[in-house]
């Protein structure tokens, strides 16, 4: 079974949000093992709803939408998909009861046009969304001799989850007895078309696991991905080609993080080694230690942090020489030292970095333009 | 003319990065008074991209794409096209030596696999990448009688935007003699459909401008949208709608921003009336700070952010007092307090922000679960 997902939502096509729903679904759909081929995006238009799902559904199984469940005139995709598979919305007295209470939250008259999330299109099973007014569903039905299984979200990120997790995975496990588990190996100091150079031989003879390359910003990453009947297996196919392909680029220029990302490598390695760490920023303004925090368990290491952008708080909180701000101005190399060796100072820890630079839009000059940045790690 | 985006990426399928090029260049296009109808997304397979693209151009007159300009084996939309508008690849020397000379930037030897970045469909335009090897091209022809143009852009988001604001959204604009032009009004205290039914005639009513509704996680968010021959005229046909609105919802409900984001309204309040503000956080992590530091101009309030994540910090810097910490515990009410007001004495200003609360995944307790949470402003 391969699956399709059909984000509803003029608000995308306007550009007014991103896309998070398509990336979680596909994640979630890739860890079991069910392929992904499209994701598609249409507005709140129920003529083009219902094309894409046709659309959708000519070279897909299973058809996940989001989006269009709430009360509003423009949702619409319950009934375009009660439409498509030619039945009818029937009230639920379930689903109204559930409206009535998550909405009495908020207020205490029920305004009428939230009835329409208690409909949902005959013989689709109901899914209760603890997170919000509207009810997701799941039709499964045959549509010119094909079995089709049209599955409808709600389109708020955080109502959207936990259905996925809780009702539609467990649901789609059935249609499915592999597992599909991934890691990704960051490759830094070296170019991508260089890299994949360095390992094409490999990235062609692998079938299973995969290697796939692609290009991130200051960094190439190579997913290798493994399907087998568990992820212990996965893991154990895995191994050997990441062993061979660290290998290959050489111990300090491949990691492998959960997440492939630089923060979460950083706060590896400064657990591992116990070393405490204070942060200093002017420019990023509590961007580094933010990326830090969401690390789960680096409060061990990441002692204090210390947004100074005023020049008194440079002086009062980290200590930097008021004749260096004089001479050389809060953006430059000699400020980011003494920020950084200021803030291990003041926190207490084995090491201090700070940043500081000109983010613009205004504030450059010939002598130092948006863009300058100068770090140091004390 | 309208227009469909179609993003050729197989990391995008498989959830590994959410698609922000789709909601770039579609906010683009919503400026220039092209309509997009459709979001499409398919992975490096040569037979299904040609599906999409022919799906594409049997429902838009502009397709563009992203992603697959890139020098891997697995970099084929350029080929694709080519096919598709029935035509073969050429050699571009001009290309050529772009490529060349930004891959010098990496490294001294030139890997032959990177020729194929010198190859384009023949009778396209070139367009060239200041910000990678990639040179991107829009392509015009006519397909069973009707005209056709496709756009390839490279995917990293950093050369996609810079091509589509300098070549592709100028090249577009001969497409187009409006402009579109938004606000949005955010509401808070009132739930989305309570919100939507006071101002039902409205939405109804509206057709230039056009009052859409979403909700967005805390608040409601009405976007107004007018479409005519300049921005100012847009302006001027949204006022009287937007005012409405305000007086309807009442001003303490409801505002404006550029952004719709409350941390922007909240830079701008504290601008306005000239409150300066420090920021003390525990579970946050430098969040908040960071929210706000993305304001430009902020400097002069915002004077100063601390991260407090130990309790040594949350005494030594914001001088939080070691009974209470002994008494009530970091993540307390009495705590918060206390580090909003040091925050707002260290820093010497007008006012302080605290958070403080229990992230999870570990660390809660019966008495505090994960999630408790609190903030102070003092």
């Amino acid at each position: 079974m391969n699956a399709e997902i059909l984000c509803v939502g003029t608000e995308l096509l306007h550009g007014d949000i991103v896309n998070t729903n398509a990336q979680y679904i596909s994640k979630k759909l890739a860890e079991i093992a069910i392929d992904v081929h499209y994701q598609s995006v249409v507005g709140d238009n129920p003529g083009r709803i219902k094309k894409c799902l046709g659309v959708a559904f000519s070279r897909a199984d299973i058809v996940i939408c989001t989006g269009g469940l709430g009360p509003t005139q423009d949702d619409i995709t319950k009934e375009v998909l009660a439409e498509y598979f030619n039945t009818e919305m029937v009230y639920d007295e379930e689903s109204y009861q559930h409206v009535k209470k998550m909405y009495s939250h908020f207020r205490k008259d029920f305004p009428k046009n939230n009835m329409r999330q208690a409909y949902f299109p005959k013989g689709s099973v109901i899914l209760d969304n603890p997170n919000g007014t509207a009810n997701a569903c799941i039709m499964k039905g045959d549509i010119e001799g094909k079995t089709q299984i049209g599955i409808l979200l709600p389109g708020p990120p955080k109502e959207m989850g936990p259905l996925m997790d809780n009702e539609v995975v467990p649901y789609l496990k059935q249609f499915s007895n592999q597992v599909v588990y991934g890691e990704k190996l960051v490759v830094v100091n070296i170019g991508e078309s260089a890299a994949e150079e360095m390992i094409l031989d490999l990235v062609k003879k692998q079938t299973n696991p995969t290697i796939a390359p692609y290009a991130s910003a200051g960094k190439v990453i190579f997913r290798i991905t493994a399907k087998a009947e568990s992820k212990d297996k996965c893991i154990e196919m895995i191994d050997p080609v990441k062993e061979e392909l660290i290998k290959r680029f050489g111990r300090n220029n491949a990691y492998v993080t959960e997440t492939g990302k630089v923060e979460d490598r950083t706060a590896e390695l400064l657990l591992e080694k116990n070393i405490t760490i204070a942060v200093a920023e002017s420019l990023t303004g509590g961007l580094v230690a933010s990326r830090l925090v969401s690390y789960p368990g680096i409060s061990k290491v990441l002692k204090e942090g210390f947004v100074t952008y005023s020049n008194e708080a440079k002086m009062n909180t980290l200590h930097v020489n008021r004749d260096t701000l004089a001479e050389y101005g809060a953006v430059s190399e000699e400020t980011a030292k003494e920020m950084a060796y200021g803030a291990a100072q003041t926190a207490g820890t084995d090491i201090g970095v700070s940043t500081t630079g000109i983010a613009g839009p205004d504030g450059g000059t010939e002598e130092k333009p948006v863009g300058l940045f100068y770090a140091c790690v004390y």
